[in-house]
Parts: C-alpha cells; sequence; structure tokens
C-alpha cells in the first residue's frame, strides 16, 4: 500500500491527482491540503468526487505528512520551494507538479520565473521526472520534478529525432495552443467564460518560462546545445494541448525513418503513440497518452511534428502518478491504463 | 462470460458502448455491425478507441450474431424492429436503445415516430428497461427496450412523487436541454459546429416521440392517468442533458420530506443521487448516475424538479449495460462503477 | 444632439452602452464613470472600442454629469439606488438598466432582492421601461426602470396573450437559458470558462427577483393577477436568452388565431418579430430584436411559446436607448435598426 | 449606384457579402444564385436576414448577370474558373473569393489544388485583391483575385519587414487557428458540433494551398525568392483566425523600429492596426480589421509576429467588398468602418 498525500489539492492538477489516486486498492490517500478551502470535504468543491474521495481539505501543516509514502505538490511554481524542503525530511517521496526543481540553473529559473529560488541547495538531487527519458533516475529519487504540460507535448516527439540527429538542433520552431484548464482555478476576469469563448491569445511570446525547460532536456538528449522558440497559445476548451513543431531535417531521412526511429525508441513506452495520421486532442483527452507524428516539407526540408496529450493527466497528474509508479516499484503503467476511460 | 455484440455500432451510443464493454474482463465483445462504416476497423473511424476494441465494423448479417447471450441494438428508431424478430430467435437477449419497442400502444408509436410498426406482435412480450422501477421483469425479459434520453431523467425524478401522491399526475411541464451527441453521429448542416454554436433551439415542442414514453411509465407508476407537457432544447455541449420539471404540490408536503421520500425509494438504486444542492451536468457527465433535487414554491405551490444525466451514458449505453448485467445475473453495477471515470 | 452619460460603464452592459451610442452623430457621449476601472482609458479595457470610443474611465461624481440629456446606470442591483436621487436633480432623464425601480412594491423588493430600498419614495415615479407596453409613459419619465432581461423575453410574448384572455393568468410556467454574459463582467470561479463550458445548471429556482416584475407587469396587462413559476438556467454561450413558456389555453383559439392577434398588437413595434417557425438565438444576435412563436399542445390544452432575445440588447443595452430615443423625441429605432449588424 | 450579384450566395462568405452589401445605399444587390438553395427565399436559409435581404436564391445562369457592375464568386475553389470566363464577358469586374485566379504559376495551381486549370489564359490579367499592397492595380482591374484568410492574416504582417529587410527571406514558419467557418457551410460528420467542439487538429501540414499564394506575393514584396512553412489547425470557434509568424530578425532592428516601420508602411491602411500589445480574436471579429504586433525573441534572433482577422470579413467577404469600393472609385471603407459592429 502506498500512503499518500497531496499540498494544495483543490486546483485542477490536485483534483485530477485525486480522482485517479483515490480508487486504487493499492493506493491510501491519506492528506489533502489546500490553503483557500481549507474545512471544506472534497465533494463539496467537487461534487463528481462524492462517494469517491471521502477527505477534508485542511490547512498545510508539514507534521501531518509524516511517514507518507509519497507526497504531491499540486502549487503554482513559487510556492512548493517553500514547503518541499521540510517535506522531504518527513516523507518517503516528493513529487512536484510545479515548476521549482526542473530547471537545474538557478539563473534561468530567476529570470523566466520572476522571483528568487528560496531552496537552491536541493536543486541538484532533483530528478526531471520524464519516464520516458529518466526512468532509472527517477527510480532512485527523493525529489522529483514533474514536467510542465508544454514541455511534455514537445519533449516526446523531438528527443528521438534529436538523439540520431535527424534534424538540426537549431532554429526549433514550436507552437502550442492549450485548453483553459492549464490556467488553474482561480476567479480572474481574463479567465472568465465570456473572455476565453470564441477567442484566441498568444501569451507570454518568446519568454515563456518553459522555454529554458524544453531546451535543457533536449540539450541532455541530443548531446549539444538545442536552440528554440516557443509560444503558447490559450484557446477556448477544457483540456488539451495541441504542440505542432518545425525543425530542420539534418539528413537524408524520409517520414517513415523517422517514424521507426520513434516508434523504436519508444518500444518499451506504454504511453507514447507514434501515429501515422495527424492526432488529434479527442483521441487523447482523459488518458495518460501523448500521440504523435510527422511529415517532411520537401520544399523547406522542414519536418514538421504534430503532437497532443492531455494537459491535466499526462501533461500533470496522469505523468506524476506514472512517476510515482515507478519509484514505489510498481508497474509503471498502475492506474493510468483504465481503457474505459477513453473518451469518444 | 458474457457473449455480445452491437448492432449499429458505429453511432455515438454504439461507440460508448464498446468503449465501455472492452475493457470488461467478464464480457466478450464479438461482433459490431456499421452499415456506414462496413469494412473500417473500429480505431480508424474511433481513434480513441486504439488499443481498447480490436475489432473491425461488418455489415448487418443475423446469422453472425448465432448463440451471443446479449445484442445491443443501437440503430435509429423505426431500424431495430426490422432486425430484433431475427435476431430474437438466434440470440439469448436483445436490449434495443432505440424506441421501438418502449410504447405498448402501436397507435401511439406510428402517431409519435411517424411511420409503421412492422414487429407489434412482439410489443406484448418487451420490458421497458428502466432498472430502478422494473428490475424484477428485466431480470427475466429476452428483449429489453432501453428507455430513451430525455425519459431517464424526468421519470426517475418524477417516479416517487407520482407514487407517493405528493404531486399531481395532471399538468406536469418538462422542460430539457440536450448536448448535440444526443443527436447521433451524422453529416447534416443543422448539426455543423457553426450551426449550433453560440446557439439554443427548441425542437418538437409538444410532439416529441419521447412524450407518450414518460406518460405511459409514470402511468403505471402512479396508478392513474399522468398528463405531460415536454419541450427539449438543442445546446451547444457535447454530452448530458438537464431536466426542469414543474408539477404542482398534491397535499402539505415539504421538501425535506419529499427528499426523503426520493431518498427511500432509491435507497437500493446504486445510480441515484438525490441531492440537496442543485446538480449540474458536469457532475454526472462520464458517468452513470443520474444527480436531482427539488424545491418547493410556495407562492404557487408548484414542486420544481432539477435532474440530470450524461445521455450517451445513463440516457443510453451506460443504462443498457445495466439491463445487461441485470439479465445476465450479474451485479448491477459491474462496469459501471469506475470511480475513476468521475470527471473534474 | 442627446449629451448623455453612463454610470457602471466597465461592465458589459455599459461597454454595449458604449459600443451602440459612440457611433451615433445625434448623440454625444461625454461621461463614462467605472469604479473599478477608474483611470484607465475605455479601449485599454475594451480593444475592440479602440476608435470608437475615446474616453477615459472616472470614479463616479454626480457634478460631472450636470446638464446631460440622459444618464443610464449600468450598475448591480442595489446600487443604482444609490446614485439615482441625486442624478434626478442633475439631468433630463435617467435610465436605469439594474433592478432598483422596476417593482412598485418595496416590499416585494426587499424579498427578492435582500437588501432595503434607500430611494422607496423614487418608486411612484419610475416607468417601467418596456417601450412596446408603455410608450406613452416612457415619453414623460424622468425615472425609467429598464425591464430585466428575462422578463422582456416573457413579457413581449405573454402580454398580447393574456389581454385577449387566450391564455390563462393562472400557472404559467416559464424556463429560460441563457449566455454567460449576463452574469456581468467580474473574477469569480464559478463563471470560469473550465465551470461553465461543458456544463448547464438551473439557479434560483422559484426564487429568481425577476419573478415579481414578470407577475406584476403581467397582472397589469391582463387586467387580474397573474401566476407564474420561472426558473433560469446558466448554458454555455456567450450572448442570447432562450425562454419557453407554458400556458393553458383559456378559450377556443387556434394557434393561427393566436398568431395573429400576436402580429396585431405589435403592428407597430418594430423590434417584435412575431415567427411562423422556432425562433433561435442565432437569429436574434447582436440585434434588438425579440423573437418568438407558440403551437398549441391539444392534448393538454396547453400553449408553448418559445421566444429568444439578445440579452446585452433587448435585454439591456439596446432597450435602454430605445427608451432614450422615445423620451428625447427621437424615433424609436434610432441607432438601433443598423441591419449590416445581423448576425449570420 | 453599384450594381451587383454573387455567384454561389447561400454559403458562409455568400451569407456575409449579403449581409454587408444589402444595407447599403449606394448598393443595389440584384442577384443571387446557389445551386444547393435554389428557389428557397434568402431568409429560409438565413432567417437573420429576415428585413435585410429580400431576394430568392435562383440557379446559377450567366445572363441573369448582364449588365452588373460587380460580380462576387463565393464558390469552392475549381467551381470560379468554370463561370468567370463567360462573366467576364457580361459584367464589369468579377472579384473571386476562392482560389483560382491567385496564382499566376498554372502548375503550381495544379500541385496544390489537385485539379486542371481550365481557364488559365484569364490568369495573366487576374489582380491580386490585396488592397493594402495592391491598390493601384485593383482600381483597374477587371478580374481580381480575391486573397486567401490565412494568407491575409500572414502576409500584412509580414509584407513591411520583408520589404525593409528587418527579416530573412528564408525559413520563415507560420503556424495558424481557424474557426470553423472558414470550412464552409456543409454537411459533414467532420465538422459536426461534437466532432470539432473539445478539440484541435491540424490539417494539411506544409501542404496547405495557401503556401504557395503566401510565398508568391511576399517574393514580390521583398523583390527576392520568399521560403515559408505553414500549418493550419482547426480549433473551436466561430469566427476568427489567429496566426503567430517566427522568422529570423536579418539586421540590427528593435522592436519599436519594427513597429515603427509596419506603422509607416500602413498609414494610409484604414484596416491595419499595429498594436503594442498582444492581439487576440475578440478585438477583431465583425470587422475588417487585420490586427498585429510583433516581439524580437533576443536569445533566438527571431521575429515574432502575432496577427488576428474576422476570416468571413478581412479574410473574405469584407475584403471583397473592399476591393469592390476600390474598383468602383468608392472610399475604401465604404460600409466596412461601421463603428456600431465592433464586437464587446
Amino acid at each position: 500500500m502506498v500512503r499518500c498525500g497531496i499540498v494544495g489539492a483543490s486546483g485542477y492538477s490536485g483534483a485530477e491527482l485525486m480522482r485517479l489516486l483515490a480508487p486504487r486498492e493499492d493506493v491510501a490517500l491519506e492528506v489533502v491540503s489546500a490553503a483557500t478551502s481549507a474545512g471544506k470535504r472534497v465533494d463539496e468543491v467537487y461534487p463528481s468526487l462524492a462517494g469517491v474521495v471521502d477527505l477534508t481539505f485542511g490547512e498545510f501543516n508539514p507534521s501531518q505528512f509524516d511517514g507518507l509514502d509519497v507526497v504531491f505538490i499540486a502549487l503554482p511554481s513559487g510556492e512548493g520551494m517553500k514547503v518541499v524542503p521540510e517535506l522531504l525530511e518527513r516523507v518517503g517521496h516528493v513529487i512536484d507538479l510545479g515548476g521549482d526543481f526542473r530547471l537545474q540553473d538557478m539563473k534561468l529559473y530567476e529570470e523566466y520565473y520572476g522571483h528568487r529560488h528560496s531552496a537552491a541547495a536541493l536543486l541538484p538531487s532533483a530528478v526531471y521526472g520524464l519516464p520516458e527519458l529518466n526512468a532509472e533516475k527517477i527510480a532512485s529519487a527523493q525529489l522529483i520534478a514533474n514536467p510542465g504540460c508544454y514541455p511534455t507535448s514537445a519533449i516526446l516527439p523531438l528527443a528521438p529525432l534529436l538523439k540520431t540527429g535527424a534534424i538540426s538542433p537549431d532554429g526549433i520552431v514550436i507552437t502550442s495552443m492549450s485548453g483553459v484548464s492549464g490556467a488553474g482555478r482561480s476567479a480572474s476576469v481574463e479567465m472568465s467564460f465570456v473572455e476565453v469563448n470564441e477567442n484566441i491569445r498568444a501569451y507570454k511570446p518568446g519568454r515563456h518560462q518553459h522555454i529554458p525547460e524544453i531546451a535543457f532536456v533536449l540539450s541532455g538528449v541530443a548531446g549539444k546545445n538545442v536552440s528554440l522558440s516557443f509560444v503558447p497559445h490559450l484557446v477556448p476548451l477544457t483540456r488539451g494541448i495541441y504542440t505542432t513543431i518545425h525543425a530542420r531535417l539534418a539528413g537524408a531521412f524520409t517520414r517513415d525513418e523517422m517514424l521507426r526511429i520513434c516508434s523504436g525508441f519508444y518500444a518499451d513506452a506504454p504511453f507514447v503513440r507514434v501515429r501515422q495520421s495527424i492526432p488529434q486532442i479527442k483521441d487523447v483527452v482523459m488518458t495518460n497518452f501523448c500521440d504523435f507524428t510527422l511529415v517532411v516539407e520537401e520544399r523547406t526540408q522542414q519536418v514538421i511534428v504534430t503532437s497532443t496529450i492531455d494537459n491535466l493527466i499526462k501533461g500533470a497528474a496522469g505523468q506524476a502518478i506514472q512517476n510515482m509508479n515507478i519509484v514505489t516499484g510498481l508497474p509503471e503503467t498502475t492506474g493510468l491504463l483504465r481503457k474505459e476511460a477513453h473518451y469518444v
């Protein structure tokens, strides 16, 4: 039995963790803290969890987590680093869904996140929790930095292409579209229905905090510096990320060869599906899958990749549970391959 | 092992049946026919079912269903009656998700459905498959008429109130709003995104074919003739039905008393949740639950009921599987209480 | 030249007033106050008004409105009564888009609005601003209470039927669905995209503050007490109200006779369109029209009415401008019949 | 008085032309043909045009257009070339909203459009109808090829940057998201609400027919060969295109300098708004504006452009009317700057 808790459990990632963890018979979800909802029952805030989660949100109190095997941090970036140090002394493993421990370079962190890092001493021990690339390190990590949603959608298709040199590490252009749940659960005019519906807008073009995360991870895979541009867009749907990438073909690779490279690279990865046809969000929503394909634009010698995930599952809670499975010695897919959860 | 098949499997109800049945280890889904998609693999039409359903749609051929325990008919109304007679001779049980066997009165059928009934001889043996009212008869039926989506959302809250005489059987007004998946999967300008998005329209006011179905079933429950009006509306969302009902209070019942009556009536019904707060579609989508509550409008002595279901699950495929469970002797909730399928 | 101002101009009704008034050459929009946006240019808050409105939101200061011909109050109910008394001493006419001056009965106001009325002395002089019923009184009013959005959609189709005795004044059931802009522009989790999208919920069933407004106005038309039930629903679209009404047929009227009665009643009303076919929101969005039709349900002797308006135009800003036109002696349709604003 | 007609008037671009032309007092819309709706009144197909357009769709018959000043062709690409030759002999000017006369190179046409060109002899005389670049030639053209929607959104921001050499003509990456009305009005499962809602998918990556159009026009502006990649996406909204472009900075230009270059370039262009802040679809919907801005990504020396238009207006019908104004000697903005049509 894996005993676990969630800090910041009342946001959408926290709720998704509860939804996915609570029914498991090999997991005991014991503590859920959430400052803004403290004192409320979970099913008061999320009526759909009635009969699923029988817990009450509490204020954060580190001692309540004492002895748990795994604690998930589902706080906004900048908040995780305040609680992780003391939790690491009390629990088996900490999986942070925020951005505080993803970048090894404190300066980059401070540049892109816009505030000081108060727990930089922990950075060297944090393992980037993308299981398809890092399973071995994850298995022995105490602190796991769960990847960002956009990075997950971009790194997975690019990794095999960069590793084999099929594409150039320079001039990669990543354009993403995200459903609104990615912005979290909070009161703002900007995220109100009337403002988002029938609208699209780019945000933080060229300066989103996921840029150094993608670049750092892919540079490690490529063995050389990877340079990329990235622009995310807010689009009117609840769940899902769609990522379209342009990269320069670096050799005489055909589409089929590159698809084979990718399929081989992910032969043992249960959640990556290399597709022949163009993926769409509908096919991955409510699942932990990342679907992608690629085509070659002969005229410009560009490789065009299209990739999609559910931002709350493979982009957050599902991936965190995949990491929990690995770090606790369970089969990687436990609780995540429920075929009945596929969406039609 | 329950061996089963689906006729008309490529529509949304058929796909939902596949999604819910395929992962079950106690069910073998063996044959899926679909005229319009014959020859195509299921995961070609529904990529999200890749790895879930490993079947190819075939033309309808009754002999292919020989010996199956349960065959689901997911055809439009008017089509089911063409295949049910011969299937009944070949298989254990037929569960028709269409409207052909719901009304015992052939004349009413022909009035509301607008075409002749070609299998009226079977009507007396058909059992109306609303498990919360009819479980015993369902258990021994060969032909089960799965209820309509709107009727499910209206009958469940009204049945206990009518049975106990809390509301008058006359002058009931039912107004429903349905997501677009209820209109089925077919090519039409009317159901195209641009026509439905940012729009609402009523249809068939006062003459929808679900009117006699609701009236007939509730009259049986009330032990007297129930008279009602019904107007459905098409609203811009994919799944879910919301039904608001006005009925005249027939005695000195308080809100609490009526909620207790309902809770008592459904004490053993795992899929009906009598709520204190006003239900919303989000809380039942992707589940087999029907949530409802009621308030009393003192001024007018009206009882106002609000009720919600997922039209494709409790309103179609989920309820059909509930019926299959009952008729094959399985626990009623098998495969339908997957807590992880709750939607946040 | 009609000189005018808006109090509470930064909400959606205020913005709609600005959008419709600013381009007019016979109107000078001089002052726009908005506490939450004071100091910001209008086109900073509403970029689509760049080049249309060249004003800056200010704090509310009654003396700034001195001498204007018309001041619109686009504040939440309960706020209007705080500013109307002093404005009435300074300006020609006040048109309040909120609910503070619609009910003549202070007790009803306090019961349904939940707070004290601080300007009840003004109630007798306030004129209910539904031009199709009240044009003459509006023409000479100083204080005009602009109707609520739901009441507009319900009163317009019911008035001719009640006046002629075609329907019974008892047991009217009104069910409405509203787009989210009706809830105003403010930061709340409840109105965030993720909570509203793919969802429907009823609110305030049987106790919405528009109930006494509809009942009072229709009782005046009918010449006897009108009793009704009303339930509004929030649905996932930006603009538009759809209202479906059940009323008991009170005589031997056919559908055609009742449609003729309605057409005759509105022969001189440029914004009411009595339809043969079922109306839909798309046909009135971005216009000041109210479209409606009716059918007779023979079986139950009910008349079923379906009606639709744009909640921000005929349900708020457009109707307010219609009132301004009347009270300032302009043709009623000025600035409101721009055919090019019809939405396809 | 400009006498005009529309061929293919019952699709969304045709309806938008009718909506914008019919109210004009300087235009007489005399003939609207539409094969699929022939014999139906316009307001039967588009109820919102009741009282606006008093015409009946007819079969296409070239002689009916005899003597008109301007005929708009709103047919799918491949259909326009069948009717344009005979219309050119009968009418003053033809403005084709389809793609048949945009590419001067017949081979490119046949490669990207996938069928033969049957009227290639007319290509040399066709003028590309982007008024901001080509007003002089448009003024004396008989055949005007109205630009594609995606090209309009991409060419307008890129033209000044390429002309001044601020960006490199190589390696431009264009990613666009389009509302569903861009796919036209037709019956298909693919464009049904259920398939499009809560979904995103790329289509024709690297091989969309707008690629050679954009490249050809921009090469003319740049005075050298421009090479680009382009991927469009279908997103769940009705109207609007959002385009995000990456291009390599070609000199020591700052953001401000480039914005000034663009503002200068469009100093006399009433429908192009160079913005400081990131544009959003809401700000241009229901208008003929193109809004754009740009930022410089220092790290990669990329210029990132974000641009937005209403695909049915600046991307189709509005631009066609802008061309009609120019070719008939009217002020360019006639009927297109209705400030009241701005959307809040």
